[in-house]
């Protein structure tokens, strides 16, 4: 019951529930990371000069590296990386078809925003993996110069224009409930993910109030990124 | 007036002339590749299975990282990137605009068909670079294991409904004719890179007749890769 948890010892790899809950966790990043290839893919084409294009194509492209590292750990750990990557289509494609940018400028704050929350969670969730997996988890959450591409333009946008601000402001807010409402999905769905988080005999796990203390720092980063864009959260 | 040229010396890039036109082609190679990445990327959304789709999404992903090398040899020649590759815009839009596939098979044998095809031509002119342009521009056009996958997943489609042959014939004709038609209006309209093609004092190029011979060889190769996928030229 500890919020620095050491992660799974290496005995935990032997414990089948161990290794079917970091498969699943691994699919769930892996298929994130695809759809954020996707979504960076389709709204590099919103971009309003080619040189703004080619970047956000260049960060869509650092995602897809990302996959291949983590559909690699899932086979290391003896399981099918799509078979994996599978039950996380559906809450992640719907989340997707809700938070469709209409400019690019929301599409940044997407990229930003979602991805950023996305990556807060999986390595709060990483800390309670073994050393391996971890490390792949968290290799493939790294920032691939997104962030500050994404916080150039948006702050020089909304300096010149404070309206665009205030729907910006809205735009985040709404990316972070339709995320939450994903997240419950996907929790209330995949026991094995739970269990995870749960802790084990011989593993460190969470209990209900660690849970919301989680959350709290979920939502205190949340804020953070927004006020770093210049948005009020 | 050879057709083994051996390419512009190192004193051409001390011509405004020959930069100008090596620029126009890297920005012109430059444009296809991205818009090649932004079309896999499309396309492997028509994918039958999530491994194909992850296949896919990474040949687009190859794609990229050939567009930072032609960006970065742009840059070495003094020119803006995105200023070179504007031009090439239009024609290339409207070369997708036009052969949008309606089927993952569709967009296999486009993908296929017509960059392998815009890869020969590019490599037939830079056979009149400087040595450092050229192999800018070939490593560019280097095949990221997308053939096999694509031959591979065609053979096996049309080797179970021979009707799906008949109809990726026909797709196969159009992406030929419409990349042709294309590729006049950038010949006419580009004059730095048809002077490349024709050579200067110092440079060899090529007459009407070596012209003629280079588009019998480009349509011979896409005769090759037809019958690679099975399909009739």
């Amino acid at each position: 019951m500890t919020e620095t948890p050491t992660g799974a010892p290496q005995g935990a790899l032997a414990d089948p529930a161990y290794v079917m809950a970091a498969v699943d966790l691994l699919g769930a990043v892996a298929y994130g990371e695809l759809a954020a290839f996707e979504r960076l893919a389709d709204d590099a084409k919103l971009a309003p000069t080619l040189a703004d294009r080619v970047a956000l194509s260049g960060m869509a492209a650092g995602e897809f590296s990302h996959v291949q590292l983590l559909t690699a750990r899932i086979e290391a750990l003896g399981a099918d990386p799509y078979a994996a990557m599978e039950p996380f289509r559906a809450p992640l494609e719907n989340f997707h078809a809700r938070t469709q940018p209409s400019d690019w400028f929301e599409g940044l704050v997407k990229a930003y925003v979602g991805d950023g929350m996305a990556a807060d969670f999986y390595r709060e969730v990483a800390a309670y993996l073994d050393a391996e997996t971890r490390e792949t988890v968290t290799a493939s959450l790294a920032d691939t110069g997104r962030s500050a591409f994404v916080v150039d333009r948006v702050r020089g946008a909304i300096a010149e224009d404070h309206r665009l601000g205030g729907r910006l402001a809205l735009w985040g807010r709404r990316i972070m409930g339709e995320a939450l409402v994903q997240a419950q999905t996907v929790a209330a769905e995949r026991e094995a993910m739970t269990a995870l988080l749960a802790g084990g005999v011989d593993r460190p796990g969470l209990d209900l109030a660690a849970v919301g203390r989680m959350f709290a720092r979920l939502t205190e980063r949340h804020a953070d990124r927004m006020a770093e864009l210049g948005l009020d959260a």
